[in-house]
This record gives structure tokens, C-alpha cells and sequence, in this order.
């Protein structure tokens, strides 16, 4: 079904170290990730699209071919994005499972389509805010009408269309041709030097035209990109950096103002620099990566601390108080790391993704598929009220999971994530295949010169550290394993023929590069036990506290374990493990009692009711 | 000038512990407050009135008159109370100064009353925002529309006007009276059952009851207090508790929401139980302050943590990283501190006035008291920009003191504060004199049976911690002193026909009963040294740090005096004072070096430049 030029992967850069594998060249097979694909497609899936359709957000592309509009339209004024990002989730879905072309979810997807079909100008402009009368006039309202940033989410669903299913004739890569030819008509060099209040329309906009092989989107975003951080946007309260408009992009000393924004905007700076083959500008972002996660991302890898703003803040400017760390920021570092990792190879990139994945996308939903966490806060003081199955809340005040939002943008963000999860598993290059995140997959690519490199992974991981990937056929090829930062002391086994050969893996990667022969295995073995670790000691609002960890997982304590408020543990020793648990001595500020607390993953708190958190524990 | 039956204050209740002196009894006569009386007097009304006409509030007024409105009407929904509370403060300087009826401070009143007056509709009704053709109907956005929270205003201007000038014809009272009354028509027992988003109207309605001996209206502002806790504004994004409309206000456990509007109406509810003597709703009161002050104030006396909501957090969610403490939070706690004084005479509430004076008050306006600031943070990261005299700034956003916001609350609330401060340094009871503050002033007052008491206190405080009371006329009394809770180790001497006799004064409260002679001094001798404070184990963001307190003063240290920034430092000794100086031993963190860092009273940071700055410092 794919088409084998173009992997099926949401990222596919001209040139750069890596190339991506697609869909259909990695599947997760089961595991901690399968199990959440599998509840993603069943549940949450559906779960968005009746919320889509009760929000009223859907029948505003209705109202708009009945040329109704704007009386009747609901939601604010980025609905429209949440229907593309939908789309481009059921895009991935479709792909990752193979629908058949008359399976229930293709047809979904193509009512959808149908609907946005009909609400297209015949010019190409799509927006169901904007344009008619009694509403804005188009482009308008570029600070915060949110046009640019909906087509981005709309290039971004007819690509995953296009990868997955290059044959379809639902019309959605049409749909998306014709916006973007309006978009370049209309903010070319000769049109609008203007930019979209938020970014997001750069990184469809490059991928869109690496897809279709259109140079003229890809320099439409670098045209997008550059015009960053002169000010157009005008002065907000919040200041300009809110719209990364204070500072050229390659200028920047890092991330900054409202998290998602900064995010979106430097992976489309990464999708540029690799186009361009602009090497200043990669220096540039990697730069400002390394500063933000130094000093402006939370052990979690969470990004943004303020709740006004959505906002990073100042350097070290991490309280676990309202951490805000949306999920979608969340989701926008992966984006910005993977571009990154693709561009370089280095590990420190698939390691903060991997940190993102298990401690933000993996907290977000609840275990039934059908209720988020907007922001993910690292110390809960008082215990949440549950959210009401029927209601919709306001964006990121509801401390426990809540079914939708005033603003959803994260439930279709962790949809569309959790469907092509299996792209940021693995590349490849000329000499062989690199395994980034470890799951129970397939893997099967052919490298040049036509060598068919095939291997199953099994792992428990993270609950536990050992990897076998076992291989297929007889091939030369090189595979190289990323070593977590915080697997100091791994080993890697080659089984071959009835010999073993250990050797240490220091973290970074580690390269297998031999003759490999069917049935030959690889095993890494990652030391995964609970450890402390202490806060770097500029940030201010954790002092005196720690953080336990086991493998890729941040964990914290829960009242539901501690038996009284989180906010009254202090710890006395170090965690052990006990019957599968990760246990910590505590003493009760109050109280004096010292007990043993369990502690939970972090992506696990709150799933067995209201609670108090904390995941700095202090010693004092 | 005064009418001798009613003291020249601000809050004058029926019954209580304590009865309030006035301007009239209690005159600042130089020292730190009296400095900052005089720039108020003669730098920031003139400031403020030139804001108020430049940026269109006042002549808001005249359009209103000429009945052109709603075309050309500037500023927020609450634009018209700052011309309010500009005349509050204006009435309080002209009682504070005695100026003359040809004064130019008394005819710039009585201009802007005239147009105020125009603008008022026969009926009464008085706002700028609603009401006429193509403006929102009356009372019809109670939760964001301020009609009743500008009429609170004008209440307590006309309140300062009656007290200070019982007889002027300028007409205010009348104004106020006239909207009270429509007020009690259209929000009384048989009228709309509904509340203000922002209480204000409450303590108002209450004090103009007083002034007036209008008893409807204090029944009305009781109304106004029960009505809140019963969800009536709707829910918004942030909760019901942003308005104290989630829990009644006996119910409730501790100021919760925003900071303003929480102290805004516990003053108005500590009125209504003075006034009916409602000892259940005091007592509850008394517990919501206890522990306000335990857990959600800031050692500044700084009162909110959150921007965005500009409310209170959970309990001890004190974040000195972008602490909001607003200047009207602090002005708003000390009126309510300044109540519940009234009510007990206990010294705890005086304590909490005082150092939210020193530290927040004082804080906010540059020392030409043409610039100010909104919040007050206790941790700058990054030194900020100087705000652009001429322009104005985004809310609570400027880094440095800014000449005007576009919600600008704080600057006339400063005003009016400085302008009757007299009337929160003493009070009088049966037996004799209380001093609560200490500054040069002179008191004169007369007791029950005609005993005249009247005293000059000399002091340098809080530069020096000895205060001499020198008694004008023999007369029998008992002077109350009150010992800061931080001033162990305090004593009092009695000077008395060449004996002295020095007793210890332990904190709290002292009293010194006897026949004074005319000449005779009591000299209060408070410990006035620079001390180190660890902070309440449970609040997680200063954990390991420490603070520098110098009597009533919090110390804050700046980059300026640090040469570098103010994160990096770490303590290594106890602060000494050396030259006038409070300076304490830190290390470098990158580097190591040790120095010996001056630090400065926080209300005086950022007056050299930019700087970063902090208030807590770690030890670690």
C-alpha cells in the first residue's frame, strides 16, 4: 500500500544524517507504547470525533459550504485545527493498521474530508472564522485569528494522507495543494510580509512541499521563519516573545515565550536549515536546544512554567507549583528534537525525547483513552475534584483528567503522536539501522545496494532493561543502539552461532557492526533501578529536594500511597525496590512517623482518584 | 476645621476595641513616611491627574455630560474609579495639609467634582461604560462590568471629603449619597439578588452608612457580603473563588482567588460585624487572616502568588519567581488588617500592617512618585528595561517602576493610601493612647471626661529603633505601646522629674499607665538589627535560603551591589552591619569568590537601574 519512495513517516528531510522510517517500515508490536496505540485507536479516536461533533466544531465546516456562517459557528478560533489535526491522526491510524479501503475508519476519514472539502473557498482560502460577511476579513487578524496556524494543520493532515495512503482519492492533498498555492499568492516575497500570531503553518508548509516535491512551499516557510522577531505582530502584554517576534529565529539565545509557539516554530527553523542545508541556522537552533533544556525544561521534560502566558520563563525558572508544561508543548520538543536528531544523529536528542514521551504524552491521557491532562504539573497541593464526563472545562484549570477542553488542542495532538509513534523509533543510514526508543517492534528497511536489514525487538521495557532484537536474514549492516544518559554501566550482547560476545556500552550510542546472520541476536542490557537525583542547583524552587527516577520514568509520590499530603513527605534514605515497587523511606513532617511510601510513575498519578503530588521530594 | 464628632478617618465603626483618630488627632511630621507624604502630596496627585485627563478617564466624564457616549470613550470598565479614588486621596490631602478653600489643591477638587457631577443621571446611576444607546445595559455584566466597584470608590471619597471638610458645598456627598440610594433600590432585599465581580461597593455602601448615619446603607453592604458563596457570577476559567463567590464568606477558610478582591471584602465584612456585632462572622474572619497570614503571605507581607488569576494560591504556594503581590493586594490587606485591629486591639494586626507598609506599600513608588509598581515580585532573574516615562504599560509586565499601566489601580490606591496614613498610626480607647506605628508625628486627642491627651514622638525608626514620646500636659493615661514581634529583647524607659525606671517590653503590646507631667518621656528601645530568618518548612520554593531582616524592613540583595547577578549568590555567614550598612558574606556560585555583598531594604530596590535582585538566599 505505501509507497516505498517516501517512507511513511510524519518527517522526511531532503538530506541530513538519518533518514526516517516509515509506518510501514516499523510497527509496534505491544508493550507499554502498543497498549496506548491500541487504546488511542479505539477509544480516544472516537472519543475526539463525538466531541468534534458536539462542540459544534465539525458543523462549522457545514455551516460554511451552506454559506450560513457566521451565525451558528461555535468555539474559538482555532476549531478548525482540531479537525485537521483529527484528520491527520486517523491518517496515521489508517497507515499504522492497514485499514482496508472500505474499513470503517477510511470512511470516517473521508466524511471528514468531505465536509472540509465543502467548505473551501474556490480560491483555496479554508477557515470558517474568517472572511464572510459579518465576520473578520481574511488575514485580518494575524495576532490572533490562528488562519496560517490551522493550514499548517491542515498541510500537516493531507501529508500524513498522502505518506499512508499516496493513492487515495478522498481529495485532502488537493485541499491542502490549493490553501497553500493561496498562502504563497497572498505571503509570498511579493505579498504580506506578515506572519501567524502562532507558528505552525512553517512546519506544514515545509513538509507539505517536501511531500509534493514543491519548492515554493518549503521557501514559503523559510520565508515565514525568517520574518520572525521583527515585530509585526505588534506589542502584546506578555511582550513579543510570546509570538517569537522579539528576536530573529537565528538570533535567539533560546526557546522562549509561549511554549507551543517556540516549538512549532523551531521545528519548522530545523525543517528549513536541512532544506537550505543552512548550517548557521542548524548551529543556531541546537544552541538555543541545548540552553532550553539546561535551563528552561522540567525533569519531566516539560516546557513552559507560566500559567498566564503558556510561557517559558526566565532561566532556572522551574517551580514545580503550576508547572504549566502543557502537553503540547510537550509534543512540540519532540518535533523540535527529532528534526534535530535527524539533522545530527546525536543521542542527547532521542534521549530528551524519549524523557517527553514518558513523562508528558504518556501522562496526558487517562488509561480509558478518554480524558487529558491539558498541563502537567509537577506538585499538586490539593486534592482535584473529577472532571465531569459530559462537560467540557476550562483550558488547564482542572487538576484531574478532564474528557475536553474550551481549548482541545492536546487530546488530538497526543492522537495524532500516539498513531505515528512508531516513525520516531528507528532510522537508518547508508550503513545500517539506529534503534532511538525501545519498544516490543518490527523493523524491516532495505539500505542501499539493496540490502534487506529485518529485526524484531522484545523488551519489557521500561519496566525492565533488557532489549533482544533478533535478526531475520543474513546481512551485512551496522546497527546502532542509543544507551540512555542515565544508563551508566549498560552492556550489549551479541548471541551468534552459540557464542556471546559482551562488550560495555557507554551511554550515547553503541554501533553492532558486523555480518550478521538469521537468528542473530542483540541484546543491550540497560541498568533500570531506581535512583535519586539532585536538582541543579540554580534552580531555585526545588533546593534541598530530590527527584527519584527508574530508567526513562520520573517518579512521584502520591497521597494515595503516602496515606496523608504529599506536601508533608521528606525523605530519609535512599528508594529501594520491593516487589516490583519503587519505595521510599519518608518521614511525616508533622506527624515524625517515617514510613516507607510507595511511589508511582509519574505518568501513572491521579489515575486512581483525587490526590496530592509531588515529584521533588525535599530533604529538609 | 474638623468636625470634632467624628474623626478625620477612614474607618470609623460604630463599636468596637479600638476607636480610630483622624488627621485632625495625628499628624506624620517628617521621617520615612513623612518624605513620602510630601512626594505624594506634591509629585504623584499632580502625576495621577495628569494621567487620568491625558489618558481620556477623566474626560470620559464630560462625553458622559454631553451625552456623546459611548464615541470616545477610553480606558478599562473600571477606568471611572480611579478618578474616584484620585479625589479620595485628594480629599485625605487636603484635610492632611488643613489647605485653604482658595487653595489650589481644594479647587482642583472641586473641578473634578463638578465633572463628576455632570455625568451623573437624575436618577442617580454614575458610570461612564453603561447605560446608553450602544453601550451594555445597567447592571447587565455584573461579573466584569465594575459598575458597583466604582461606586464603592466613590463612597469612600465622599466618606474622606465629609470627614475632612463636613461642610464643603462642593456636592460629593450629595453625589454619593444619591447613587447609594439607587443603589438600595435596585440591589435591596426586594431587588436584584445579585453581587459586584469586585467587591469594593461592600465597603463603601458600609463606611458611607457610617459617615452618614444611613443605616439602609449598611444594611446594604451586609446584603452585598451574605450574597457572596452562592455561585450567582457564573464560573469562569479560573473558578468562582477568583470573585469569593465559591464559599460564603462565614464558611470560608482562608482568603482565596484574587488577592484584591479577597482583602476588599474581608474589610467589608469585619464592617458589617462590627456594626452588627456578629461575633461569629469576626471570629471567622480572625481564622481566614490567621491563616492567610501563615500560609499565603509572602515575608514581604506581599499577598498573591499568581499572575494570572492575580489570586492567592494554595496554602504555602509562595514562589518568590514571579511573585505577584500586588500593590492594591498589600493596600487591601492592610485595610483589612487595620479592621480587625479595631474590633481586638491586638497587636498581631498592626504587626502584619506594618511590615506590609515598609515592604510593599513603600516598595511600589520611585522615589520621584511619578513612576510605580503593579507587582512586587521577590526574585528578578533578568534586569529589566526603564519603563518609557511617557508611555504606559502593560499590567503588572514592567520590570521597573512604570509611569502609568493600562489597568492602573495602584498608583491612585498608593495616593490615597499616603495621604490619610496618619490615621493608622494611633487609636484610643477609655484608658488611654494606643501607638501602632512609629514615625515623627504629633497625636492630640481627648478621652472620655474631657482628659486631653496629647504627645510628640521623635524617632528615626527604621533607620533607628529608639522612639521618644514627650508628653505636652499632665493628664492620667495609659499609653499602649506596641513591641514588633520581631523586637525581643525590646525596653521601655519612662524619663519623669529626672528618674528614669526601664522595664522590659515584651512583644506585643506594652502598656505604661500612670500621671504623666507635662515634659515626661517614654522611650521605646527596639533592637533594631539586621537578623537572619529561615523560612516555614512547608514552603517548598525558599526551602535552604534565607532572609535578611532589619527591623520592620525586609533586605533584598541586588546585583548592583553584588556585581553579578543576583542567582548566583549562596550565604556563607551571618549579615553584619558595618558604615550604616547591613551586608552579608555570600559566595559567587561559578566562580567561589567570597565577598561581603551590601544589601538594601527591599523598598528601595531597582531605584539605581536595572538589577536583578532577590529576597531569599540559599545557603546551598
Amino acid at each position: 500500500m505505501f509507497d516505498t519512495t517516501t517512507p511513511a513517516a510524519p518527517v522526511v528531510p531532503t538530506r541530513g544524517r538519518l533518514r526516517p522510517l516509515g509506518l510501514d517500515e516499523v510497527r509496534i508490536t505491544g508493550g507499554f507504547w502498543g497498549d496506548r496505540q491500541t487504546v488511542n485507536g479505539q477509544a480516544t479516536l472516537t472519543h475526539i470525533e463525538s466531541r468534534l461533533e458536539s462542540e459544534g466544531w465539525l458543523p462549522n465546516f457545514d455551516l460554511a459550504a451552506a454559506g450560513t456562517l457566521p451565525a451558528g459557528r461555535r468555539g474559538r478560533e482555532f476549531a478548525d485545527s482540531e479537525i485537521y489535526k483529527f484528520l491527520e491522526a486517523m491518517a496515521w491510524e489508517i497507515g499504522r493498521t492497514d485499514a482496508a479501503a472500505d474499513s470503517d475508519l477510511e470512511q470516517r476519514f473521508r466524511r471528514v474530508v468531505d465536509r472540509v472539502a465543502a467548505a473551501q473557498e474556490p480560491d483555496g482560502y479554508l477557515n470558517t472564522m474568517f472572511g464572510r460577511d459579518g465576520q473578520g476579513e481574511r488575514w485580518s487578524a494575524l495576532q490572533w485569528g490562528h488562519e496560517l496556524y490551522c493550514l499548517g494543520h491542515l498541510f500537516q493532515a493531507a501529508v500524513a494522507r498522502m505518506r499512508t495512503r499516496p493513492d487515495a482519492d478522498d481529495g485532502l492533498v488537493d485541499i491542502a495543494r490549493r490553501a497553500a498555492d493561496l498562502v504563497c499568492r497572498e505571503f509570498g516575497a511579493d505579498g504580506r510580509d506578515a506572519i501567524c500570531g502562532h507558528a505552525e503553518v512553517e512546519v506544514g508548509l515545509a513538509e507539505l512541499g517536501r511531500a509534493l516535491g514543491e519548492q515554493r512551499y518549503v521557501d514559503q516557510a523559510a520565508l515565514f521563519v525568517e520574518r520572525h522577531g521583527r515585530g509585526s505582530l505588534g506589542e502584546i502584554e506578555w511582550g513579543r516573545s510570546y509570538f517569537q517576534d522579539d528576536v530573529p529565529v537565528r538570533e535567539a539565545e533560546a526557546l522562549r515565550g509561549h511554549s507551543v509557539r517556540a516549538n512549532y516554530l523551531s521545528s519548522a527553523a530545523a525543517d528549513v536549515a536541512a532544506e537550505t542545508s543552512d548550517e548557521p541556522l542548524l548551529d543556531a537552533l541546537r544552541r538555543q536546544w541545548d540552553r532550553t533544556v539546561e535551563r528552561r525544561t522540567y525533569v519531566t521534560g516539560g516546557q513552559g512554567s507560566h500559567h498566564q502566558d503558556e510561557a517559558f520563563g526566565d532561566d532556572w525558572e522551574l517551580p514545580p507549583d503550576r508547572a504549566y508544561s502543557e502537553t503540547c508543548a510537550g509534543i512540540g520538543s519532540i518535533m523540535f528534537s527529532w528534526r534535530l536528531l535527524l539533522a545530527t544523529g546525536e543521542a542527547q536528542y532521542a534521549d530528551l525525547i524519549e524523557r517527553t514521551l514518558f513523562n508528558v504524552v504518556a501522562t496526558s491521557p487517562g488509561s480509558d483513552g478518554r480524558s487529558f491532562f491539558y498541563a502537567n504539573t509537577l506538585h499538586q497541593r490539593t486534592p482535584g475534584t473529577p472532571a465531569d464526563p459530559d462537560a467540557t472545562s476550562p483550558r488547564a484549570s482542572s487538576s484531574l483528567r478532564a474528557p475536553w477542553f474550551e481549548v482541545s488542542c492536546c487530546p488530538p495532538n497526543v492522537a495524532r503522536t500516539f498513531a505515528s509513534l512508531a516513525a520516531y523509533l528507528a532510522t537508518a543510514d547508508d550503513d545500517g539501522v539506529q534503534l532511538h526508543q525501545y519498544a516490543p517492534s518490527t523493523v524491516r528497511t532495505i539500505l542501499p545496494g539493496g540490502r534487506v536489514v529485518a529485526f524484531d525487538v522484545a523488551t519489557d521495557y521500561p519496566a525492565d532493561g533488557d532489549v533482544r532484537v533478533t535478526i531475520a536474514d543474513d546481512v551485512e549492516f551496522t546497527l546502532t543502539l542509543r544507551v540512555p544518559s542515565w544508563a551508566s554501566g549498560a552492556t550489549v550482547r551479541v548471541h551468534s552461532g552459540g557464542e556471546v560476545t559482551e562488550s560495555p556500552a557507554p551511554t550515547g550510542t553503541v554501533d553492532v557492526a558486523r555480518v550478521f546472520r538469521a537468528g542473530d541476536i542483540v541484546e543491550l542490557r540497560l541498568p533500570i533501578v531506581a535512583r535519586a537525583a539532585a536538582p541543579h542547583p540554580m534552580v531555585d524552587a526545588v533546593r534541598g529536594s530530590i527527584v527519584i527516577e527508574r530508567g526513562p520514568e520520573v517518579m512521584a509520590l502520591e497521597s494515595t500511597d503516602f496515606g496523608a499530603d504529599a506536601g508533608e513527605a521528606v525523605f530519609v534514605g535512599d528508594p529501594i525496590e520491593r516487589d516490583g515497587q519503587v519505595v521510599l523511606p519518608v518521614r511525616h513532617r508533622s506527624s515524625g512517623t517515617v514510613v516507607d511510601a510507595p511511589l508511582v510513575a509519574y505518568h501513572d498519578w491521579a489515575r486512581r482518584g483525587p490526590s496530592t503530588m509531588r515529584v521533588w521530594i525535599p530533604s529538609m
